[in-house]
């Protein structure tokens, strides 16, 4: 079966004073448009492939389910009940319908530019923003997590990619047990898409309670940086330690402090830096 | 002079069997809300430290301005002409006037989702949508770069980032001419914010003519990956190559293939790829 989140291009590959024509797999980007209740809400631009989850986990983020029995339907492709321009099938649309759709119309309203502005001239004001939404809390020490594993985790992570992953051009992030299980691990041209696809393949799993508390020993490692949205995201999740192979951003540091949550950044063999809740670090 | 762009974190920093308590460097994230004649336009996450040159960049790419003359007033901080909730100082904000600012309701329109989805639902849209709003042509092999030439670029770009830049949590975006001047290098938390800094600097500096035509010597280095954002924005500023030190994705190289783009990724010293263009490479 051909494989939606890459395309072979025809690619001259030099290497020192040779030049070759050579097909090399991309990434491919493209935007899914997601809608709910027969209206659109977003669209973001993503790898194909796993559209459901990303439907999932980007609803989940932004609040709208807690868990699997909050989602009625879930459909890859608009079928009839979406009116749009293109001429191309609509492979690029996902049609959801919510057991309670009462805050649809404020995550609309939330994500049009002026609602951010009102509450986003301030980075403190940003994390009072995520805050106003609740985050569940995490219990403290919890897990506990042993050095030498953690080191390990980024080659792990790696080893699960080259399954399936050639093309070179895709975040990746990876959802490990602290008893060492790999949970799910999901690619994207978008680490933010990354992300939410993890989480709806725990939400679409049963996974998730409406509590918050199911992912109370796991680990979330990401391939690249930790921002303030991704830390965003995590912290919804109730996802106790957040763990980069890059650098995390000073907002999202912000984020992690207030709800007790772990980052961990550079992690590599041999080293990494533990910026907020070091207390799970043995 | 502190840095705005990178704040000390006390970290616990893990080296072997060995931890210690040592201040880090992380880059700042933080919000910037841009305002054009009073009323704010979009809030986008930034690392601060070159607010004009991110405002007049990112006005630019967005085609509401062609060259310096079309800005009549930039300032950094709202000032008293701000409303806003937040007790901070006005840092976040900067405030414009346009010589016209007739199109300023389309962008603000267009960037709202529902017209991005009017347009959005397949790549092929996404892309008539960017050409709708008119790119410049590219002449056809020029420049001529030495393959030995464009080896080089990673390495003197992360030399000009060692200069000012410690948190190893920043994309950076340089823009070379083809005999391999250094014009300007800028960091930031988002690629694409850095793209947008480097444009405004040479709007601001007075070096973008109204034909788009005044980079058509250059090349445009990105320390990561090539996206469709990214590709855009290059192409608008009549940029004629792309050269990533990481993986291009399709919808870039869809936008590259029509403007006549040079792309290239992956590259690093013995080695490239080129996608795109490829008779601009010697």
């Amino acid at each position: 079966m051909k494989d939606p989140g890459s395309e072979l291009w025809p690619t001259c590959v030099v290497v020192g004073d040779d030049a070759q024509e050579l097909p090399d797999a991309v990434a491919v980007e493209e935007p899914l448009e997601i809608h709910v209740g027969g209206q659109p809400l977003v669209v973001t631009m993503r790898t194909p492939g796993q559209d459901e989850e990303l439907t999932a986990g980007w609803l989940y983020s932004e609040g709208l389910l807690a868990c699997r029995e909050d989602l009625l339907e879930l459909r890859a492709g608009a079928g009839d009940t979406v009116q749009h321009s293109g001429s191309q099938p609509d492979d690029n649309v996902t049609s959801v319908r919510l057991r309670d759709e009462r805050a649809v119309a404020a995550v609309r309203a939330a994500r049009s530019f002026l609602s951010v502005a009102a509450c986003g001239v301030c980075g403190k004001s940003a994390i009072e923003h995520v805050f106003a939404r609740g985050l569940p809390a995490l219990a403290p020490g919890r897990p506990r997590l042993d050095r030498a594993w953690l080191q390990a985790l980024p080659d792990r992570m790696r080893a699960a990619q080259r399954v399936f992953s050639q093309t070179g051009g895709l975040h990746a992030a990876a959802l490990f047990t602290a008893n060492g299980a790999l949970v799910a691990l999901r690619e994207d041209v978008g680490r933010h898409n990354a992300v939410d696809k993890v989480l709806g393949e725990r939400l679409l799993a049963g996974a998730l309670a409406a509590d918050a508390a199911s992912l109370a020993d796991t680990v979330l490692i990401l391939s690249g940086r930790a921002g303030f949205e991704i830390a965003q995201k995590a912290a919804r999740a109730g996802i106790p330690v957040l763990a980069a192979v890059g650098a995390p951003s000073s907002l999202a540091l912000r984020v992690a402090e207030r709800v007790g949550m772990t980052v961990i950044g550079f992690l590599r063999p041999g080293r990494f830096n533990v910026y907020t809740g070091s207390d799970r670090v043995l």
